[in-house]
């Protein structure tokens, strides 16, 4: 069963749930970009989603990528999908005009790329950087490096990859050695190994761009001292260029994504941006790719959803509890949703993934509104929100996609554990998205440390104001919603406290404190939803899953921060 | 990095903490079974899972069994390893001394099992149903049967299947429809296919005992139409029968065990007890089936944790925060180990590692004591704690088990991700023990609606009381313990009288009741070990972890099953 992207749910939580068109009309690129043009993009993805993402998907997991003679083979299926992709403009959706691109808002690329993911997330990891390198080169990159790779990237035509993790620098980037030598010519020569490097060799493109994070000979230990140069595979003239992949890994899932050990032999380079600067250049595309992860893992959620619910709807066992159904019919079994514990787990997903969607999209929306708007406290605004809410996303959502995927692989039973109905698939696969991009307990502390109390929680509260503000004290779901982000105001606050008097309590409690935040992110969005929803089990079910079984993890959180904060006051009244 | 046991671990729990020795040697088989004589075992156990049933795991995932012409062959060293296994009388451990066993208590094969399942969870699939199989027949068997049978099976000689599930009769058993037809000379003809049959096939016993459940001509439909035939696959004259192996599942993990689909084509078989009474006959079985699935989950949760605490003190990654740890030395980054998120993460899977232990040997010494003791009394409260402890164990382990793995495998980032660690044969290995021996969804039911339900929470209550004696009401962890399990005897009750208003909400809260029962076993089994332990990190850090971070899940889950008690005194008022 191929992943089948529904537009209609989109279109309503754009549309009429969050209201995103007057928002991004008002933005001068995207005037003309009204809700009959939105609903064509949407409807032309989800049919070449279907039609030619989907199908190679199994194939991509069960031949996977190869390895022969330092090349690698992708796995049926691939290059012709990833062709029709480049032919059909789908990795220039939100580039600028002027580069080759569509000029769309990039919540429209949002979209796409959660419904490729849910399809095939690993061809979906191929062009899945190239939009981050169009921005980082885009804004940093020389007139000259533009002029010859701005738009190749732009368009797919040539692929990219980010270089950084090294043997012994995983989250600990300022460990990275790979060297930068400057030559005469303006040019740098690159040497070193480099592992983890997704897409660093395939034949889905005639060259393969590496944006490289090094180290000049004479730059500073740490993180200070890294800078980022433009590897090409080829090199102008055609020629091969000194970068090797030396072997792909075999990995839990994913296996249509080539995983690569590289190694650059003075491969030639040229510098993005200013030396010593590599890792600012890089932070440019940081919040759009981690929002990427965030609705990779909403896609592969919907994915392992789809398949759980099909099945249930399909398989027969037992009876189920209380009156009967209407579907039990003549049958002397019932239908596997019928009963509480499935229909309890396919609820509850459905809350995650589309309370989850409405929060990444107005994500995608802050995206261009932080880019566009004309007035600077919007501006302001919306780049706070993309700070504070992308970890949130990011974390929350893969976790959710892998334990989620669990969950619906559950509803299986053992039928879920063998390869035949492809669920397993998404479990192995979603698994990785916990990690790259930034592990997830790096989010949190990313989220707590570097953002949240790095004003005193100022920024956190007037967020929490913001959601506060758009909600309707006067409807009751509303009003508990308003209670808890107050809650999480006073929570803000305290924490900040205690972490003044004991620095080490933020990184023990940050990942409750991430919870906090999505679940009450989650408990705005389902009001929200609630609101303008139709009164339909569609609509309904998940809102009162939601309510049921995922929002009681607000109290659990907030107590186990509480609680932590609490014992650093008693320490400190002891002393 | 092989799994290692750590006998003083075991020792410490069972002894020190359970004083679980004279409880056994008061029962009349065990009155020479001293500290000393279980030391030895247990020594001896640890050295020979170490050595030889560990090393060939890699293998087992990573060429896994292989499905040639009919036959199975398992992965390279998994024969040699069984071999060893039975010579050394490891299968016949706690079978009784007339059928060639050892005699020795329950708890000692339970510890013996756990361990295998850590070093190499495939390999000890095919004999993990031996024991299961061997009371079956030895209390439901005719003497014929078993003379041929039963101490061939106690020793491991010939391996044993339990052939109950078919393509349309998963969780409903009732569904079977595998024919056994009655011939002139007292044999049956069996024909139908099963699927799911571990060690279906493979090559490393001659014979292969299949006990099928299935379904004479005339008996009535449902599961008290089922009877259950002994089909070898070798007949006493050595002939092959016609029982087959279709082909074998491809899964996502456990590649090490063969998982078959099985055709009987009027195989020859011989009834165990009563025609129609086979589920009877089977659920002999099924409380130590069980626990050696809880089991399972508690081994494969040790051997993440000793994979990723010993990766988290080599790898060095960042500065810490806080004062530096002494493990920084001249280093300018600190070990993985030293971060709160990873020691946090640690400490948690051994507060589950340990405490889960502590309640599971305590089952398998009820297990001894429900069979053996003098006084029926206490056989009556050792088989309620079997009947309801049992199933709370078997889904919790296997939960943590499989979340705890992923969480393991987060500590060792991307590098997690690759199969060069083994981290993620964990991950996927654990997977199915959520899923076989009664779905977790379903371990809920059996312990809510079957069990507490049945004598409106009688049974639990008592069960509660003793736990509560138990402890020691002058210590504040103790009276903490003390309250908790009398708010759950009270939720208890309150389930009760909601669930005779409305008989769908037990299966709606199942989980959750059955998570507050485990977080208080938890909480009752840490008491315990905290009074007992010395003050090392070794205990006081997974003491610290299971307050802080696991057993505010008690309120969580409390809460729930609260509010959806109050939700039908509500819809009562109102009707």
């Amino acid at each position: 069963m191929n992943y089948q992207p529904r537009p209609d749910d989109v279109r309503f939580l754009l549309n009429t749930v969050l209201g995103a068109t007057p928002r991004l009309r008002a933005l001068a690129p995207f005037a003309e970009v009204d809700e009959t043009l939105q609903a064509q993009v949407l409807d032309e993805a989800g049919k070449f989603v279907a039609e030619v993402i989907a199908p190679p998907n199994r194939d991509g997991d069960e031949i996977g990528c190869r390895f022969v003679d330092g090349e690698v083979i992708t796995p049926p299926g691939f290059r012709e999908a990833y062709r029709a992709f480049v032919e059909g403009g789908w990795p220039a959706l939100s580039a600028a005009p002027e580069d080759g691109g569509q000029g769309l808002p990039a919540v429209l690329e949002a979209v796409l790329f959660e419904w490729l993911s849910a399809a095939n997330h690993g061809l979906t990891m191929a062009p899945g950087l190239l939009h981050g390198a169009y921005e980082c080169l885009r804004h940093h990159g020389s007139e000259e490096l533009k002029q010859r790779y701005l738009s190749k990237i732009a368009t797919g035509e040539w692929l990219a990859t980010m270089c950084l993790t090294e043997a012994h620098a995983g989250s600990d980037l300022g460990q990275v050695r790979t060297r930068a030598v400057a030559q005469a010519d303006g040019s740098f020569h690159v040497a070193g190994g480099k592992i983890f490097i997704s897409g660093g060799e395939h034949d889905l493109s005639d060259n393969i761009v590496h944006l490289v994070l090094c180290r000049m000979p004479d730059a500073p230990a740490g993180p200070k001292g890294l800078s980022l140069v433009l590897v090409p595979k080829r090199l102008p003239d055609g020629s091969r260029n000194a970068v090797h992949c030396e072997r792909i890994e075999e990995k839990m899932g994913l296996h249509g994504s080539s995983t690569c050990v590289m190694r650059f032999d003075d491969a030639i380079g040229w510098l993005i941006g200013e030396p010593n600067r590599g890792l600012a250049a890089m932070f440019v595309m940081m919040n759009a790719a981690r929002l990427h992860v965030a609705l990779q893992g909403i896609g592969l959620l919907d994915a392992a959803w789809q398949k759980a619910d099909a099945y249930a709807h399909e398989r027969r066992q037992m009876r189920a509890p209380g009156p009967a159904p209407a579907s039990r019919g003549s049958e002397t079994s019932d239908l596997v949703a019928e009963h509480p514990a499935i229909r309890r787990i396919l609820d509850t997903q459905r809350a995650w993934i589309d309370g989850a969607r409405l929060i990444a999209y107005r994500t995608a929306v802050q995206l261009d509104v932080a880019r566009h708007d004309s007035d600077a406290k919007s501006r302001e605004r919306a780049q706070r929100w993309c700070a504070l809410v992308t970890p949130v996303l990011k974390s929350a959502c893969t976790q959710q996609a892998f334990h989620g995927a669990s969950e619906c692989l559950q509803v299986f039973g053992g039928h879920g554990y063998v390869r035949e109905w492809g669920i397993e698939q998404v479990v192995r696969d979603s698994r990785v998205t916990m990690i790259y991009e930034g592990t997830n307990e790096i989010q949190a502390i990313d989220l707590l440390v570097r953002k949240v109390l790095a004003d005193g929680g100022a920024g956190m509260s007037a967020l929490l104001i913001e959601l506060r503000d758009e909600l309707d004290a006067a409807r009751e779901i509303d009003a508990d919603v308003q209670r808890r982000l107050a809650q999480l105001r006073y929570l803000t606050t305290t924490l900040a406290m205690a972490s003044a008097a004991d620095p080490a309590l933020p990184y023990e409690v940050a990942d409750d404190y991430l919870r906090v935040v999505m679940i009450s992110l989650l408990a705005w969005a389902w009001a929200r939803i609630g609101r303008a929803a139709p009164q339909e089990a569609r609509w309904n079910a998940p809102e009162s899953a939601f309510r049921r079984w995922v929002l009681p993890e607000f109290e659990l959180r907030l107590g186990i921060v509480k609680r932590a904060c609490e014992a650093v006051s008693t320490r400190q009244a002891v002393a």
